[in-house]
């Protein structure tokens, strides 16, 4: 087993889930690994399971993700989040992760000239798309006016660019092709690339804050292993932990290019209906974030499109899809290509 | 790079040190993974490390750990390293460390007849390797008076029985063994066996607490990897968080036969010149414990121990040695063989 969580000490005072999990599962002695990569947590657990098997020394994995964030009170849960940043040049300036992704939406917006509706088109999609997900913590549609109405929490962003505090949980099952053929009744999906990359911890050590390098070069390396190229993607979903995220990342892995997000996303690109349907499950926005869950959640939702399983959701003949994880403001990043096989 | 850290975030309000560390090390882009399965995280991380190879996906891999635990007061590393355990049903009780590992030794004495003097012998011989080494954090010797005679912490458990609170790191680095030939002037050592198993987090949940069998089954996966039996290691490193756990999991491995660990200890078997030289580093209890960095610090002294590096504790014609590294009361084993080439 592998377990994406960020912070089982500070979110609810458990930590040792590699121990816990296989334990109340019923399932020891099998050997648990937790890992951690603040956000992108659930995307890891995902890639370890992946190389696991690659080594030979497994079989079958459980990939899961979990992160209880409802428990603790008052400023708490930003608190935890916060140590995904560095804590000694940004969290000790008391700078939190709305505010990061503040100074990134800005600079996007004047380098770009992107407008604060196309920032709230981000948040009226995935709510739409979340309204049609009975698993999302939002299942309600929201429209551009409220999101320019919400609270502003850090300029320019307002309290619905923002992805909320989530209790979840999530599980995939992998194991090889050829073991999947004889056991599984269902529609196949095989993991067809894998991408891992770092970047600097703190925004400001970045020679460009929009660039989103660890994203890029996790993408590329997913593309390469797969054979794939950004064109022929029927699917993605992408981590918008703030809807200034949604675009820059879709433009770091080649999906738009830079600058284009902000009007694709207005003219309807992303929407479910559109050329390239974009967390059809909500996102994090509307689905939820717990943090650790998230990656393995991506899995899942493109997992049921790729089995055209998505109900209301679906996207008609997806064969290809793209998820993308992110730990912090960008300093992990962890990308996977999935084919219907 | 794969780094094992226990709790980041309750110890030092960091967590996300997969950016953080290829960062501050000038290492990004690097792919960065932290492991957790508390007290056993870096032994896990050299495992992951070795799976990583084993994959194919990576050739040269850097594995890690960490813990910086005096950075907090009270009794805030008490209680970090109370998450280890069931948080719902051992950590609400109150009972921390200390007591649970005071129940084992009770238990222990009462079936098999060991000694109090026989406890304190462990601590005895810990420190007197850990006189030898620079790198400990007691570098000084110990008598088995000053053991019986120092603070009662949980009854039969006195102060001079438990590891202690440290800060520390250890690194070492992994490849292909055809990789190593060609770029290290130095004896080469081989990963032999690795083996990695579960059990209940909570030690009450257990049909007999004296049975650690997590490091039973990580060892004998090990033993079976390696092809190598518990009569052909010359040195072995194991985790004695408090001296009972060096008792029992010398049992546990079969490095001794069930209720002879105390009496063996006694007559000087484990002793840097008897037959199984134990914990030559000076182990948890004199090297210290800086909980994520132990499981890889096991593995620099065996190294070091299997080149003929080891200066004053040199176990004379060291072939094969054994590290053992787990989490909480056992719910959780890595165990790691390693060759001289």
């Amino acid at each position: 087993m592998f377990i994406g969580c960020m912070s089982g000490g500070l979110f609810a005072g458990q930590e040792h889930l590699a121990s816990l999990l296989p334990d109340y599962l019923g399932m020891a002695p099998v050997p648990a690994t937790r890992v951690e990569s603040a956000c992108a947590s659930g995307g890891l657990a995902l890639r370890m399971g992946l190389l696991s098997i690659l080594s030979g020394e497994h079989e079958m994995v459980l990939v899961g993700g979990v992160e209880k964030m409802t428990d603790v009170s008052g400023n708490a849960a930003t608190y935890a989040l916060s140590t995904a940043a560095d804590q000694t040049y940004e969290g000790f300036h008391g700078v939190t992760f709305p505010g990061l992704y503040a100074m990134v939406a800005r600079e996007y917006m004047e380098r770009y000239g992107a407008t604060r509706k196309q920032l709230a088109e981000v948040a009226v999609k995935n709510h739409a798309n979340g309204a049609l997900n009975e698993k999302a913590q939002f299942q309600r549609r929201i429209s551009v006016d409220e999101v320019l109405q919400s609270l502003l929490v850090a300029d320019p962003l307002r309290v619905l660019d923002c992805s909320p505090i989530t209790d979840g949980a999530s599980v995939a099952i992998l194991c090889p092709l050829e073991v999947a053929r004889k056991i599984s009744q269902k529609p196949l999906v095989k993991i067809s690339g894998s991408g891992h990359a770092s970047d600097t911890i703190a925004l400001h050590s970045r020679k460009d804050i929009l660039a989103f390098s660890a994203v890029e070069k996790s993408a590329q390396q997913a593309y390469k292993m797969s054979g794939k190229a950004p064109g022929q993607i029927d699917v993605v979903e992408v981590h918008d932990c703030f809807t200034i995220a949604e675009l820059v990342v879709l433009e770091a892995m080649g999906l738009l290019e830079r600058g284009h997000s902000g009007p694709a996303t207005e003219a309807g690109y992303t929407a479910l209906d559109g050329r390239l349907p974009v967390n059809t499950s909500g996102g994090l926005k509307a689905k939820g974030h717990p943090v650790g869950a998230t990656g393995v959640s991506q899995a899942v939702e493109v997992v049921q499109q790729l089995r055209g399983e998505a109900g209301d959701r679906q996207v008609p003949n997806a064969r290809v899809g793209l998820i993308q994880n992110m730990g912090g403001s960008g300093g992990s990043s962890v990308v996977h290509i999935l084919d219907a096989v």
